[in-house]
Order: structure tokens, then C-alpha cells, then sequence
């Protein structure tokens, strides 16, 4: 079964996709309500930095300690948002899999963070059928260059 | 001596702290020339992700590798944007300075990232000003809610 967060960030992800763009969402939760969503914007605004999970946390603002917050990603979160969650002292993370990318899963770790993967089919077949669809936006985004 | 690119992302800093923002400023160079600036923009645009080097690497669009590139900082990167120059595989960093703020050194460094630490007298000078001016919003920044 998909908790009610889990599917808000496979919803980002699909619409991403219908974009054009990079199939990876991201919500961003506190004491059970959703602060903020986001998804992978590589493609739609030519940026970089916004993988799901950044573009989740730049959606929410300025909103003070991230102390009682679990931030959802369909993928595991790359060394970038990895490094963000620990610098933001997010306690909790939710990953729909990690099986098409292993991700920075021990930096988190290493810092505290409690880190879920659900290892959820949906996800998994998400991403493989964008990455066969896609390979060289999918590189791009991983640095694979 | 501040070489060019140093001096450039002095200024952005300064440039962000008239506009009552926190004074970070980077540069993205390759090959001897500025790819692009940036500078800390939490306040400017209620954006939390948006430190120096993130707002930096966004101005810098989808560039590619970034395999002979170096980013230019007035302050050590955080964990945040010493993730981001691992997952980009940035090679080298300029810091200005590392006295106010430890940052995240030892994640880039073992990830092979060549770190270089200037320890300028203007950068600490400019910090320190800044960070006895707004306390809480420098907390804020690094999260030391």
C-alpha cells in the first residue's frame, strides 16, 4: 500500500513527466499536512539545481526548523539533496526506491537521518521506462557525462 | 592578492547585502572564464535552497560537465552546496574564508575535490560585520534554529 504522501510525490513525478521533464516528486510533510510539493524542473525552467526534492524545499520558503519534518522523494536523494537534508536538519526521509539509482542514502545516515525506502514497483517501473525513454536527459541529470 | 574571479564574487556578496540579504557570492569559471555569478538570495526571493553557489549553478543553466570548471565562494560551502559540487563533480573550490562558518570541507575533499581556502581578511571582516548586524537571520541560514 502507497501512503497518501507517497502518491502526492509519484503525482509530481508523473506530471514532470507529461512535461517533458524528469520524472522524480517530492512533498515535503509536517505533523501529518503537506507543506509543500515539487518535482524535477531540469527541463521546464533549464535548471539544474531543481531536482524534486529542491524544488519541494524552494516551493515551501523560508518556513524556520525542519526539526518536525519527513521529506517524500520517489528516488533516492542524490549527494545534492542529500547534502541539503542534512544542512537542514530534516530528521526523516521517504524513498520510493532506489533500485534505478543507489543515491547518497549513507550520508544521510551518517548525520542522523532516518531514511525509509519503500522499494515500491511503481516507482521502480517510473523511472526505468523514463531512462529507456530518455537516457541522455537521465545522465545529464546524474552527471553521468 | 584577490585574482579576478574572487573579486567578482566579493561583489555579488556586497551586492547582496545592500539588498538586505545575507553577503555570499560565487563564481562559476571554466577555462579562465566566468561562466556565471550569484549570491545568496534566501531573503531576496523567500528561498531557502538559493546560498550563493546554488544561485550560482542556477544562473549557469544546463551546462554540461562541469569536468573543467571551479567554483569560486567567499564562505566554505555547506552541506547543501558541498553535496551539490560532489553530485556535479565540480573539481575544484576557491573559498574566501572558513573562520565564520566550518562548513561541509571534508565532504568534498573525500570525494576528491580540490579545495582551496584563501582565508581573506575582507571576506571574515565582511561576515563578521554581517552576522553581528542580523544574528537570526545568519541562523537561519545554517540552521541553527
Amino acid at each position: 500500500m502507497i501512503d497518501q504522501f507517497m502518491r502526492l510525490a509519484i503525482e509530481e513525478a508523473r506530471q514532470g513527466w507529461q512535461e517533458g521533464g524528469i520524472p522524480i516528486g517530492s512533498v515535503l510533510v509536517r505533523e501529518g499536512k503537506v507543506v509543500a510539493k515539487g518535482r524535477n524542473k531540469r527541463v521546464q525552467e533549464n535548471n539544474p539545481i531543481l531536482h524534486g526534492e529542491m524544488d519541494c524545499l524552494h516551493n515551501a520558503g523560508r518556513v524556520g526548523s525542519y526539526r518536525n519534518t519527513i521529506l517524500y522523494s520517489t528516488l533516492m536523494p542524490c549527494y545534492m539533496c542529500a547534502g541539503t537534508v542534512v544542512q537542514f536538519k530534516i530528521p526523516m526521509v521517504v524513498v520510493g526506491e532506489s533500485r534505478t539509482f543507489n543515491g547518497a542514502r549513507q550520508l544521510m545516515e551518517a548525520h542522523g537521518v532516518n531514511v525509509i525506502d519503500l522499494d515500491l514497483a511503481e516507482c521502480v517501473a517510473m523511472m526505468e521506462a523514463f531512462i529507456r525513454e530518455k537516457p541522455e536527459l537521465w545522465n545529464e541529470d546524474i552527471m553521468e557525462l
